[in-house]
């Protein structure tokens, strides 16, 4: 038996424990958007430091002027060994509406479903049960062998699903407490239930609030009606205009920057034989809306979007009111790709709105910050590494994915400490997070937990690598 | 001095205790909006029985499920003399903001202005102090000569501000006992502080609440942004397709039924010299936004026009939310002119809006009931008297007018009693109807009386074309 089957088995050994030491932090209600949890959240970052403590590491709180900090060190048998910082959060998502739970939020429990048994609880997947799989792996490393096979900074925030305010002034603060060579973070899924994913892929997105204004007030549709223009129709037009009849965007260079993937990855992608029809069927539609000739992966994880994510103007209540409105807002939003700049698309944008605003009519913004889109180096040598350990857990191949949204932290790892983040995580599309009845398989859970045990191990065999991924990295200034 | 010179002497000697009597009028707070006031507008409505009673009318209160109407009848002198149904409001619009008042709103007094004396008080001009101006008349006739010139139908309604709902159901049931061969109607304004109006050409109205549903539940941007279809994408489109770019309305055939003002009305028209500028200027405009090539004053009055009056979806608070809204949804009205069938008008929107829905979304609707637009006989021998009257009084030509908006009693009046209404009103641009410190210009009020006095001699003068005109009217079935 090597080492790491040895290290494996105490995992399947520790399960029973693990799954105790889970259920005390799913039992804390670190609820971050609601000012009367604060004490919860206070209570789970203890909780977390006392747990990081318990198996070797020099951990403890750091307060910020929202919720806590968890940090946590632990040294490598070998001096040689990589610096994987982990990533992960202890607070959670809000749990109204209560009376749709079918048990009580914070008093979790092993339930048995058609799909094996889960961890059912507020948390249990996003994103107490996913940081646990990593502790649990640093657990059966260090009782199996009293060590671990990286030197490894765990870095737990309390503030992740309340926009993370105190995230980057703590990041710079302790950029020297931070430094690794790779980030970990653990709050991402798989592709289905069997196969495992690494996300390489994450769009980005800038953001405009519009506010268009006409008159200096708002008028009667029958005094008024045809001399005085109407601010929604205006919005109408400016926003009927973002998109041409083929699906694209129509902001003057804005696929400039939009890289193709390469013929391997289409080919990676295409061999997940993605349903389409039951991806759309599941939210009531049939027809991809996008860019013609794109497939729906291709859509999500290689195409920039924009979507208009608010609008409100006029009389919006019961019944009519007759009014010309002097204003109307919108917000609109595009997920970024490839090296497209959100400045650049942001004042493309501006540029659209003005060549459609006319005379009488004037325009404001409110601008959300823009985020570049991250692409991982999905080829390098740690890479493909973590895929290999991945593969060899679940016996599938390891897909590297892209991923619609955005993940803030990762982008804010790589701009103020300046390394990549090998993105891994075991959550399944039903997992019903930010939903009542958030569940966390079994299966990921363990398996979860077995999977870092591998990456941990293959990360430390591909130290040199993994250290010159972050050199590189900084050294080119990316 | 003829019979006419000392009925109008008699309006100037009796206006101190005309103003007595409209204070005491405007003191009562009968918001019919507010449940809280159902007493007052009971009040309101004695008050205007011992008020009519007073001069000989045979008045009674009638009860209705909402607030109650005022009836009065009273006979003319001679039995030739023409029928005449005059219609008021007693009710008033609530007085929110208060604190923008600069006096308690039910506390009438006269202040002096730059521009003269005014009565200050919510419902001095809209409508208590217009259709006193009337009863002031009657009141004068009935002193000087001992009975009317015509016999007199008063039609008194408390809901006029709240959407009228039991206007048509009494209309119907008591159709025979407000019979006349004319209605006299005192609730809309002058063109300017010296010129008398007669408004001859109201807009109709249509409209349509329309509801886009594209995915069966909010989305996320990043998860979805690219294949799933924004509803508020596909409203923007069906909206932003309404106008042309020249202004003009794109729906099939509507102009059709759109008719050309005379020769000589557009130059009655254009000699009122409107100051276009003015006119935009004081709602923060500069240009006409309706159709190119037509004047203001010829978009509000004579062509249609179509506004969204209310538009929301998606996400509208502080901030952002990257969502794909399942639903958007916009209230879209028509301002109709000519022979313009509001239903046909509606069924052409239904179709613009069908040829731009996707697959994958659906739409509803939830209509507002239509009414065409009316143009009264303005040629007629008895609204040339009217007119006529007017231009003596105010020593300057008297004007046939359109007026951009709806008022809905006219058309039920046409429809149910089968009668033309002359719309006869006193009301200034700046009396701040609606909004805190109303007024009306004592000019108004005193020469608005004299007004009436004139036309009802003027009427009673013309008896055999007023009748004939409410019979063709009736014969011709329109």
């Amino acid at each position: 038996m090597t080492e790491l089957d040895r290290v494996l088995a105490r995992v399947d050994e520790q399960l029973d424990t693990a799954l105790e030491r889970l259920f005390e932090l799913l039992a804390i209600d670190s609820i971050s958007t609601e000012p009367a949890h604060a004490e919860a959240c206070r209570r789970a970052a203890d909780r977390m430091v006392e747990e990081l403590a318990s198996i070797g590491f020099d951990a403890r709180r750091h307060d910020t002027p929202g919720h806590p900090m968890v940090v946590g060190h632990q040294g490598a048998r070998d001096a040689d060994a990589p610096h994987l910082l982990f990533y992960g959060h202890y607070d959670v998502q809000p749990v109204d509406p209560l009376a749709l739970w079918h048990r009580p939020p914070f008093e979790p429990a092993l339930e048995e479903t058609a799909a094996g048994p889960v961890i059912r609880a507020r948390g249990a997947a996003d994103d107490k049960g996913q940081l646990m799989t990593f502790v649990e792996a640093c657990r059966a490393w260090r009782t199996e062998t009293g060590s671990l096979p990286a030197r490894v900074t765990v870095f737990l925030e309390g503030e992740e699903e309340s926009g993370s305010p105190s995230l980057v002034p703590f990041l710079e603060a302790e950029r020297d407490a931070l430094a690794a060579d790779l980030a970990l973070v653990c709050d991402t899924g798989m592709w289905d239930a069997d196969t495992p994913t690494v996300s390489t892929m994450l769009r980005g997105m800038v953001g405009e609030e519009i506010t268009v204004t006409g008159p200096s007030l708002d008028l009667h549709s029958g005094m008024y009606g045809g001399p005085a223009i109407n601010p929604i129709r205006v919005l109408a037009r400016i926003l009927a205009d973002l998109h041409d009849d083929a699906g694209r965007i129509t902001l003057a260079g804005f696929y400039d920057a939009v890289d193709e993937p390469s013929a391997e990855t289409l080919a990676a992608w295409a061999a997940l034989g993605q349903d389409e029809l039951a991806f759309l069927g599941g939210v009531g539609l049939s027809v991809p809306a996008g860019e013609r000739g794109r497939s729906v992966l291709e859509q999500i994880w290689s195409r920039p979007s924009c979507d208009v994510n608010g609008i409100d103007g006029g009389y919006t209540g019961e019944g009519f009111k007759t009014v010309i409105p002097s204003v109307a807002r919108a917000k609109v939003s595009f997920r970024l790709v490839g090296r497209q700049d959100p400045e650049r698309v942001r004042e493309a944008f501006r540029a659209h709105v003005a060549a459609r605003l006319p005379p009488d009519c004037s325009v404001s913004y409110r601008s959300k910050d823009g985020s570049p889109a991250i692409v991982m180096p999905a080829d390098s040598a740690p890479f493909r590494a973590a895929r290999e350990a991945l593969s060899a857990e679940w016996e599938r191949p390891a897909v590297s994915a892209g991923c619609g949204g955005s993940i803030p932290v990762v982008g804010h790892i790589r701009n103020i400490l300046g390394i990549d983040s090998l993105l891994v995580g075991f959550m399944l599309d039903d997992d019903a997070i930010h939903s009542p009845n958030e569940k966390y398989s079994l299966r990921s859970f363990r398996k979860g937990a077995r999977s870092w045990v591998r990456i941990l191990e293959a990360l430390s065999r591909e130290g040199a690598a993994v250290r010159g991924n972050a050199r590189g990295r900084v050294a080119d200034g990316r």
